[in-house]
């Protein structure tokens, strides 16, 4: 979420790992935020959903340049309601702009907040559709607990999490429609993104990688390849797909580039992305290499093109274990352990076939940019302190 | 359902498969239920659930001797919300007493009934516990659409039909706990039992025979042999388990003998069992044999102690098809059939093993029997006319 907030790899603004909700840190006041980049044109901002990037007031969104928030303030398991540690967590509190207003109690709580949050984002889009307006809506949904509204209960082959995937289909339907409804669909971009794979461990309350190792958690094709759905007439071509990487902290740069608003000062890590949302012909992605940090700043894995490399790390994985299954996890084993490993993700997505011994030209190259990479934004796997880290915005203390 | 409410086989009173919102017929008020045995004992009587007897007023339960009825007329997807034929089915009522009050509009409203018959239930055991009643809960869970409250979604790991069980042992035991609250448990006979097997074209929605064949729906083990669960202390001893078949039909001669109620004038089909239920030890089934009809009075099969005899017919089954998944069905092949075959329950009640051949004697005792029971309750495999069928209440016409 900071990287997209931002256009920052998140262990650059100081934010590596979720937010808990005894954290007393959050996303610094001196980052500039996608919201504040559009601010100073005139645009109306607000945030609907999951914000995580620090629950205490001076992190919420309203500090941050988004005119409105309403929603929950980090994950949605982190409540009493939780399957395995129940006690761990405070009730969760629901948050309109910088106050809680409730607290979610059950799963009905639950079950409401994706309509709960569309129905936020139509209303603003009525409201502000006569001007400029930036919407960030970060559903919490499909995160479990998965609730479902009653409407959506049932009406899909694949159980529960499908019927979820159903009605945040339905709310982009429907915001979609408010846009159409206003006569601005049309010169409005429209970003849709995951944020991570299937969280394997919960089972039939998880997607699927379509065949991809691995998931949620780790720095496996699984646990990082997600979609993003760009709708922009004029610039994006309609039906158009592209094979380049790209990553969340590419969004704020293309945001700037595309409306012309304010830049950071400090040093970002994401590129602009407008000429491959263009669809040019010898466009390619704007980073020689991108980076997967987990764990609290391991320097897991980077890719180069076609290539994935991965340093040594443990990592999680039901290898040989059942998944969970109506929302109880099954438990991982986090002993998994890769070695130094090069994947051709254009013939070997699946990260099956170790071929670093055939291509010791293009693993020097990674090394020597992950090298690089490390003396700036850290490495706990190989000790190394970065030198560009900002660090995040903390409560003052006493 | 007129099996256990008149001790009669279904086609004994004219009911024979389920009813439709538009049947004109129900229960006729010439039968004599398990309320009017107790009635005239000054029990307080009360029904809550799934009706399904008539849902024409001359039909409803208070025209059939209870005073209090709360809850839906007939099945709970016979509705608008069927996956597969919405529009066969008009709103579903809920009726209080005599009139309907609401309509279940949508899954929201399903989701409610469990609790909302468990509350009539323990409402009405603190109300009538300082003098004698009877209490027939017919809860209308699990059947589909299921529906489950939001304090028991995602609480075991057998899915929504895993939570739904949950939510009725639940009702169970709110009501064993008012029972026990009013210091009138260990005097209360406490039956707890199911209608049939599950609904395998549901899947996941349905529930499992534990190996036994085929579901509901058809005359085989996995269709018919359902739990039964008696508490009443000082006549069942405690734990334990009895092995001799019998039928809903005995329910109401076993509570005229329980109570000293009145028996029924007219011929009925059912059998006290309370030696059975005593644990006696050289107690056996009071029926030679017991009889399976389906499909409007074919007389499938029977039962004679530890055999079941198998007539010519055709059965629905998913053989060679996947299950259905999350309330959305999977097609049964209706074409399967089955010959005249002998099994012997006590070795293979999976019923896998023909053993006629070797059992002439057997089948034709049970033939003889059967041929007995056609003439009275007829049976339209062998296009026999029953003579002793004393059809259903109907409607006044014009």
């Amino acid at each position: 979420r900071s990287s997209l907030i931002t256009g920052c790899y998140a262990n650059r603004v100081g934010i590596s790992g979720a937010l808990v909700p005894s954290s007393k840190i959050g996303l610094d006041s001196e980052e500039l935020t996608i919201a504040e980049v559009v601010k100073p044109l005139g645009y109306a901002t607000a945030c609907f959903g999951k914000w995580h990037l620090g629950h205490r007031r001076p992190f919420l969104p309203r500090q941050h340049g988004f005119d409105e928030y309403s929603g929950i303030p980090y994950s949605n398991d982190m409540w009493p309601g939780h399957p395995e540690s129940p006690k761990a967590w405070p009730p969760l509190p629901w948050y309109e702009n910088d106050e809680p207003s409730e607290i979610i109690k059950d799963l009905e709580g639950q079950e409401q907040i994706t309509r709960r949050l569309t129905e936020k984002a139509v209303d603003f889009v009525h409201r502000n559709a006569d001007g400029p307006f930036l919407l960030y809506l970060p559903h919490s949904m499909p995160h479990v607990p998965l609730g479902v509204g009653p409407r959506f209960r049932q009406t899909t082959r694949y159980g529960t999490y499908g019927d979820v995937i159903r009605e945040i289909d339905a709310s982009v339907g429907e915001i979609r429609a408010a846009l159409e409804e206003e006569g601005v669909l049309d010169r409005t971009i429209f970003i849709f993104a995951s944020d991570n794979g299937p969280w394997l461990s919960y089972g039939d309350h998880a997607g699927t990688t379509g065949g991809l190792r691995e998931g949620k958690g780790t720095t496996f094709e699984g646990g990082i390849r997600v979609p993003l759905v760009v709708r922009y007439p004029g610039v994006v071509p309609a039906g158009s797909v592209c094979a380049e990487p790209c990553m969340t902290i590419d969004i704020l740069p293309t945001l700037v580039e595309l409306t012309g608003g304010k830049a950071p000062q400090k040093p970002i890590d994401g590129r602009s992305i407008v000429s491959l949302l263009r669809g040019e012909a010898d466009a390619s992605s704007p980073h020689e290499a991108l980076f997967f940090w987990y764990r609290n700043v391991e320097l897991q894995a980077m890719r180069m093109g076609r290539w994935k490399l991965h340093f040594p790390h443990n990592y999680r994985s039901l290898e040989g274990r059942a998944p969970g299954n109506n929302g109880i996890p099954a438990k991982y084993n986090y002993k998994m352990s890769v070695g130094l490993a090069l994947y051709d993700l254009e013939t070997d997505a699946a990260e099956t076939t170790d071929c670093s011994d055939e291509n010791p030209d293009v693993v020097a190259r990674m090394k020597t940019l992950a090298d690089r990479m490390r003396q700036k934004l850290g490495d706990t796997l190989t000790r190394t302190q970065g030198s560009e880290i900002r660090g995040p915005g903390r409560l003052p203390s006493g």
